[in-house]
């Protein structure tokens, strides 16, 4: 068998995973897939690449990288209020091994079922691994959550708990103090490294609620300038407030905090929404998010108390360029 | 400035290069483009991705670079009959060369430009280099080229000469004879390897004429091999009615037909035609088609005169997985 047939091999096991939607008319298999997008609704659409040695070790579990390669994508779906519809799959690998192509793409399938998302198209080439999504969602105009839509006085929230991937790629770095943590305790931080849950149906719950969000992918506060500088406004976040998972409560405090206000990966939510019916929404949400903070007038983002706001800009996620 | 500002720039840069269109509602710089697609259109999309040392030389014209990633989609849309609107780029890139950059993002943006076609979203991470872009177009359902839609007796059509980016590959290489080509012949060759045209204009009158095409990105034999098979129909082809260019001509001639025939990144369309049409339309397209052949009932393709059919089915291009 040459290359290029093995290859299209790979394309061909691809195009039976996913969910079969009405609006795909023509799926994987000629020059183009042909599409037919819903009447009076706005398409959302987002790329990432992952690239092997840069957002991910290459020897990591390819279930979870193929869940992950689509999570990214989906949580970009999510911090701008879009269901869910198509993904291109654009791969490129140095061989095609027959066992971890399995486990990939059942990471992706999976993942694809749960939000009735469609691969439509992809392209399969031959070079150093990396993987490259497009996925494509359907919103309302009125009803997009976007970054320059926050407005003064505003509670910001954030949705899960924060600092969990970090502190899991700090533990595949070998500098985590691990004494106080439990075998359970270093797989929920691994998980939450490799197995992030975009945040979608949280977002399906959102909509017309809320004008303005994003994904927390670069860290919180990396995160949430982009949401002051796009909206001109400042903000306040009390650290007190951040939601920590049990795991990285029993880090050093200050090692938590860090984390949670910096680290990358984290594919939460981060969002506004007007003080008047935040308080309502908050408890209809049942606990899935947290208050931490306010926007303000002012520009800038202040943290609270006055003492933490020392050395934090670093990001000790992978170099993620995203 | 660290390497994430860094490659935030390149982001920022390429932000402002292609048209402004009235269905971008939102470009670059939040989580998702939003977009909004025509009333009662299809859209056609399309991903492909070129890899270093695999579809291009390492040390290719980066201005070329950029012209061709972005042909080859744009190919896939004319393959298609789609009219092209939007495109998403995800550059990864070993470090942020700033002469590099500027050269390939005009290579990308020229192209554009002549298209109406805008880019809406990316990801830059560092990484091997490698270019993966999805264009996006428009067509009215009925009127997709479909590789399925070849019928017994349709005239086979192929537009502008073939072999040539085939000639061009041999000649980088050092493998082609040079006693016979000028210096112009060369340059031509190469200019039809790295800067390919993409036959949109074309196709854009073919809409509505015919039902079936591909493009010719892995050579004629292949690629209109996919049309046969999708379409279960049979083809002839009169080898001696090929296209040759006045360049390739002046190579021996069993050489000449071996590319035409088999040679990929030609990217021009093969079409076919309902045999009483196909007169009149190919004389208004004023020599831009050639007829090369017939669809026919038996399955398979075979070539006239009958002592060519020998050894064809090498593609001599570089490794194209697409």
């Amino acid at each position: 068998m040459n290359q290029t047939s093995e290859f299209s091999l790979i394309k061909a096991y691809f195009s039976a995973l996913t969910p079969d939607r009405d609006d795909v008319i023509l799926g994987i298999g000629d020059d183009c897939a042909l599409l037919k997008p819903p009447a009076d609704q706005l398409l959302a659409t987002s790329v990432d690449t992952l690239v092997s040695g840069v957002h991910f070790f290459a020897d990591v579990d390819p279930y979870r990288l193929g869940h992950k390669s689509l999570a990214v994508n989906l949580s970009d779906l999510a911090a701008m209020g879009a269901r869910p519809a198509w993904f291109t799959l654009a791969l490129t690998l140095p061989e095609a091994n027959s066992d971890w192509l399995k486990a990939f793409s059942a990471g992706i399938a999976d993942l694809a079922k749960q939000h009735h998302l469609q691969l439509v198209g992809g392209d399969t080439t031959r070079g150093p691994l990396a993987i490259t999504i497009q996925a494509t969602g359907f919103l309302t105009a009125h009803k997009a959550f976007r970054r320059d839509a926050a407005k003064v006085g505003d509670k910001i929230y954030v949705s899960g708990t924060l600092g969990d991937a970090g502190a899991g790629l700090l533990l595949k770095q070998g500098k985590l103090p691990l004494a106080n943590l439990t075998e359970p305790d270093q797989q929920f931080l691994l998980d939450r490294l490799e197995l992030p849950t975009p945040r979608n149906l949280l977002a399906s719950q959102l909509v017309g609620e809320i004008q303005s969000a994003i994904d927390i992918s670069d860290g919180l506060l990396a995160d949430l300038q982009h949401i002051l500088t796009a909206s001109q406004v400042g903000a306040i976040i009390d650290t007190n407030a951040l939601p920590l998972s049990a795991v990285l409560q029993k880090l050093p405090a200050e090692q938590a905090n860090k984390l949670a206000l910096t680290a990358g990966d984290d594919y939460e939510l981060c969002f506004t929404m007007p003080a008047n019916t935040a308080g309502v929404l908050e408890a209809a949400l049942d606990g899935q998010v947290t208050c931490i903070g306010e926007i303000t007038e002012f520009s800038g983002l202040k943290l609270l108390p006055e003492n933490i706001q020392q050395n934090l800009d670093v990001n000790p996620g992978y170099d993620h360029f995203s």
